[in-house]
C-alpha cells in the first residue's frame, strides 16, 4: 500500500490539519516505459503554500483530491523494459507527498549519492540551492565589495545566498528570527552580522550594519522587512524578489511595499525570479556548489523530521520559524 | 524689481496658497562671469511636489525662504565681460519661479528658437521629453510588437512615451482622466486605445485592451492603477517607475503596490528612473525628438497660463487634472 497526502480543500490563511488527508492506496504496476520509485525524503518549501491557491501563478495549483506536490528523492525499485532509469537509480524530481510513485522519468534526474548524501540533492544541490545561486548571481548581479542584505538568512535559500555573496567578496548582513538563528548565521555560516527581527528594530539594525546602505537585497519574506530594506537602498541597487513568506497566509491582501519609490530615488531595480527558468544550467551550478561544499566554503544543514503522517506539523515549521536550514521530511521507514 | 515665489512652509498633503509667498526684490548686478536672464516661461512638473519635502531624495529639497525651484526658459539681457553667454542668448535651465535671475551659466543651455518655439524647450525638448525618451527606450526597453501601457497618457511625459512606443511599432494603451483627454490621446496622439480611469474600471479596461497582458508599463501615477497594471503583466515584463502623482500628497504613507509579487510570477522587473542620469545624451535625444516632430510623428502640446502671481492656481492643475499636455506658466509680461 502507498500512503499519500491528498489535498482536500483550499485554505484561507494558514493551512490547517484538515487541508490535507492521509490515504492508503494500492500501488499501480509500471508500464514498459515507467519506473516505480520509493521515496526516501521529501522537500518542504514555502512555495508549497502558493501552490494551494487557485490563482494564476508560475505553476498550476495542486488540484483538489490530487497528491500534494513536493520535491522528492528516492530509489527506483522497479523498472519497465524500456524505461530510461534502472532499478537502484536514485532520482530527484517532483514525486509528491507519498511513499511511492510511478513515472516515465520526465522531470526526474539521476544523482550520484557517492558525492553527497541524498538530502543534499533536495537542499543545497536541489531547488533551494539553485534558487540561491541564480538569484544572487544572475538577478542580484553581486560584485566584489558590495553590501548584501539577506532575509530568511537561516533558511534553506537565504543561508546559501549569504555564503555565496561572502565567497564573492561582499559584506553580507542577514536577517533571521531569534538569537540562536542569528548566532548560527554569523558563527557557523560566516555572515558579517545578523539582525534578529524578533528582538531588534529592523531599520535600526540595517542602519547600524549597512551604514552606507544596501547594494543588493535578497528578499524571501516581504512585508515590513522589505520596506525597511527599500528605505536603505544605495544608488543602482538591486532587489531580488524570491519569496514573501510573511505574506503567503494573508487572508485579506498582500502588504505592498510602501517604500517602493526608493526605486526611483535610487534608480534601483526590483526583479522577480523563479528557479525553473535556469533548468538548463542546474548542472553547472551544482558542480560549482559541490566544489564549494567540498572546499568547506559552503555549509549546508538539513533539519529532518520523520514520517509521512507528520507532514502537516512539519509543514507548519515553514511558517512558525521552528526549523533551521533546509526542512526535510523522511518518508522511508527504517 | 524682481517678483519671486518664495517657499514659506513645508506642506502636509496638498500645498495651499500660503505654502509660498510672492515677493518683490531688487535685481542684483551681474559679476564679470555672470549673466542676467529675464525668464519668459517656467515649467510646472509633478516632481515639484517632491522638492517641498524635507526628505532624502534624488535632489535636495527647496529650502524655506528660498526661491521655488523650477525649470525655465528666458533671454540673457545683461552679460558680464567674461560670461559664457551673451545678450540675446536664449537659455533653458533651473531659473526658479521668478522674473529675473543671475547665473554663471552652470546648468544652463543655449537653445535655438528658430528650430522650435521656446515652450518646446521646457516640454518635449526639455525634461518631460527627455524623461519620456530615456524612460521608455532605456528602462522600458520596448521592442516592436510589444504591448505598452502608459498612465498619465495625456500628460507631458505620458503623451510622448506613448507616441515613441507607437513609432517603435508597439501596441499602445493609455490611461487618462475623462472622455475628453481619452479622445485626445487616441485621436490626436494616435494611441490604440485609452482607458478613462474616472469613468471606467481600470482592471476591466486593461483586460479588454491588453488581452494578452502588458509587456511594458510606464507608471506616472502609482496607487490603484499601478496595482491594476501589475496584475496583468506578461512574462519578463518591465515596469518603469517614473512618478507616482496619486501619492505625492499622501498625508499618512504611500500606498505600496500590493500586487508586487506579480514580478516574481512573471519574472518581471520594476525599475526607477531619474532623467538627470542621461544628461550627457540629451542632445542625441533632442535631435531625434525634433526630427520626429518635424516629420509629424510626434505631437506635443503646451497648456500655457499667465502671470507669476498665478503660480499657485497653475500648480494646482498638476494634481486636479485640469490641464492637458505640458503645463507652462508664462512669466514675461507683454
Amino acid at each position: 500500500m502507498n500512503k499519500q497526502v491528498i489535498l482536500k480543500k483550499r485554505p484561507i490563511g494558514m493551512p490547517t490539519a484538515d487541508t490535507w488527508e492521509l490515504q492508503s492506496n494500492t500501488i499501480p504496476d509500471v508500464a514498459d516505459n515507467q519506473v516505480l520509485v520509493k521515496t526516501h525524503y521529501i522537500s518542504l518549501d514555502p512555495a508549497m503554500r502558493g501552490w494551494l491557491n487557485d490563482a494564476k501563478s508560475y505553476i498550476p495549483p495542486v488540484a483538489i483530491d490530487e497528491v500534494m506536490r513536493a520535491g522528492t528523492i528516492g530509489e527506483v525499485i522497479k523498472a519497465g523494459a524500456e524505461a530510461k532509469f534502472k532499478v537502484g537509480d536514485i532520482l530527484t524530481g517532483w514525486g509528491g507527498v507519498q511513499q511511492y510513485f510511478i513515472t516515465d522519468g520526465e522531470g526526474h534526474f539521476k544523482v550520484d549519492t557517492s558525492l553527497a548524501p541524498m538530502t543534499k540533492y533536495i537542499g543545497a544541490l536541489g531547488m533551494p540551492g539553485m534558487t540561491a545561486y541564480f538569484g544572487i548571481l544572475e538577478v542580484g548581479k553581486i560584485k566584489e565589495g558590495e553590501v548584501v542584505l539577506v532575509s530568511g538568512a537561516a533558511g534553506a535559500v537565504g543561508s546559501i545566498v549569504g555564503q555565496i555573496a561572502k565567497i564573492k567578496g561582499c559584506t553580507v548582513i542577514g536577517i533571521a528570527g531569534g538569537p540562536e538563528k542569528c548566532k548560527y548565521v554569523v558563527e557557523e555560516l560566516g555572515f558579517d552580522a545578523c539582525i534578529d527581527y524578533k528582538n531588534e528594530k529592523i531599520s535600526a539594525g540595517i542602519k547600524t550594519h549597512c551604514p552606507k546602505g544596501i547594494d543588493v537585497y535578497f528578499d524571501n519574506v516581504g512585508g515590513d522587512i522589505l520596506d525597511a530594506a527599500l528605505a536603505r537602498l544605495r544608488m543602482h541597487a538591486r532587489v531580488v524578489i524570491c519569496g514573501a513568506i510573511s505574506q503567503y497566509n494573508a487572508t485579506t491582501h498582500i502588504q505592498g511595499p510602501k517604500n517602493y519609490l526608493s526605486l526611483l530615488v535610487n534608480r534601483a531595480t526590483m526583479q522577480g525570479m523563479v528557479v525553473f527558468d535556469y533548468a538548463n544550467r542546474y548542472k553547472e551550478a551544482g558542480m560549482q556548489m559541490g566544489q564549494w561544499m567540498m572546499q568547506g566554503k559552503l555549509k549546508t544543514e538539513e533539519d529532518i523530521y520523520e514520517g509521512i503522517e507528520n507532514f502537516f506539523p512539519t509543514f507548519e515549521r515553514l511558517f512558525n520559524g521552528q526549523k533551521r536550514g533546509k526542512l526535510v521530511l523522511k518518508i522511508i521507514e527504517n
